[in-house]
């Protein structure tokens, strides 16, 4: 694993080199100050090819994955509901995340494989009853997600959880940019998604009905957010299940998700056939 | 932390004493065969003073924590819901676990504090695919949960998250006894929930809609399982929430889900506010 700066270009220091900082995880444990010294460190890096490294979610194992549907009033409507008055919440399983470049699995179950293109608040202080108004201090930093839904499993029942967390369907990456790179709560920012290169989503981080304060202060009124949990803001209109007709993602696309000042995922689309002798000699092993 | 041995009272093993086998994750990660060996040591360990010890969840953070709700016929029609076709699956995150013993917290938030009582069953191999045939081979041992519920957030939006993940809403315990004492699938098992004495929940196992071994197979289309994640099956009728009038829980009272053959699961309820200096404390650490 690598640690980037993004600094012009791609710097690091790969596992078991002098001076690794460790995972994300524990630096965020640690605190803002040992976040920081690790990308004092980091800047001093040799450079690193990307194409030679294996990206993993910057956090493989979140304590929670908090996710939010119907977050901004286009898609809320285009998805036949009424736009909220009080967040949306489910959640996924950290057995769903991806890497950038990892393929995205479209499972034999299945042809309705839609991409949400979705902001990421990584909480890096603990808190409960958080006020709005401090709310952003428990942000340590900002990432892109891509929340890819199996649309009919998403509906077989009243809740969404099973279509939201088949295997390699959470791509997650590549960087965590820190808070004090960005506008406060990550607002303004350009987020717009791809599918082999034409542009599908294309909104304002601004547009969402609850921005990243306003969530942190209302989820915490039920739950104590520990650092290295992250809220996966909700996406913007343009999904391919309400595309007439329907643009679902098959076998050989490529989806894209840009946040401007945090970075672009891209993953190919790959049928799960080809995986499952793996999977068959998991399930006897 | 104690391992108990249900061999006629409790015997077990202190963490720092010579011989403690670990907690249960490692051991069930290891395999049965670790586990078998874990049993043998405790049966010949010390007696304990169940008095004295702390009960910690068997698993404090399981790699997920997969909710089944309207499992059951009764309460399936008792929540104006259809017996459904598909398994209804929901989340909960580990921040909202305790163990046996531990205060269920009614939060500042709400009144409407609801117990579910509920079998857990706990894998213990790894598996994508899995056949209903073969599913309980994936199966390592079963527990006792109440999914206790705040039911007014559980229906402020199309998802029940919230309302199912409050901090110290998901009594988890005492034990888990592995699945070769119990009936396949815990099948015919007499589950009952008692508030304050009174028994409010009383059916059997047999009367899931979808039993362990259908839920195994149906979620493992999806997703991987892995050892040490939990399967929470869901509750028969007689929740709170739908007695008239509603029956919620309050400061004072008992509640506890007792399964035959496997234990009784006793939490006290307190209100939150008791609490909320220490919450305080923590938001603003």
């Amino acid at each position: 694993m690598a640690l980037g700066s993004a600094n012009g270009g791609f710097q690091g220091l790969l596992d078991g080199e002098p001076g690794f900082p460790g995972p994300l995880s524990g630096l965020i444990s640690e605190g803002s100050g040992a976040l920081r010294e690790a990308g004092l460190r980091l800047a001093k890096a040799p450079a690193i090819d990307p194409a030679t490294i294996e990206w993993l979610p910057p956090l493989p194992a979140p304590g929670k994955i908090i996710c939010v549907g119907l977050n901004y009033v286009d898609h809320s409507i285009e998805s036949g509901f009424v736009p909220p008055t009080y967040p949306t919440i489910f959640a996924r399983f950290s057995s769903s995340l991806i890497g950038h470049g990892a393929p995205i699995r479209r499972p034999a179950a299945s042809v309705q494989l839609d991409y949400e293109g979705e902001m990421v608040a990584v909480i890096g202080k603990a808190g409960r009853h958080i006020g709005r108004a401090h709310a952003l201090d428990h942000v340590i930093g900002y990432s892109v997600f891509n929340d890819v839904s199996i649309r009919d499993f998403q509906t077989k029942s009243p809740q969404w959880t099973v279509g939201k967390n088949f295997d390699d369907t959470g791509p997650f990456g590549p960087f965590m940019v820190t808070a004090d790179e960005l506008p406060a709560g990550g607002k303004g920012l350009h987020i717009q998604t791809r599918l082999n290169g034409h542009t599908v989503q294309d909104a304002s981080t601004d547009d969402m009905i609850f921005d990243v304060a306003s969530l942190i202060s209302i989820l915490s009124e039920a739950i104590t957010l520990w650092p290295g949990d992250i809220i996966v803001s909700g996406t913007p209109s343009g999904v391919g299940m309400a595309r007439k007709p329907p643009l679902f993602m098959k076998h050989g696309d490529v989806c894209e998700v840009e946040i401007e000042g945090i970075g672009t995922l891209r993953n190919p689309v790959a049928d799960e056939i080809g995986a499952a002798p793996a999977r068959k000699a998991l399930a006897s092993a």
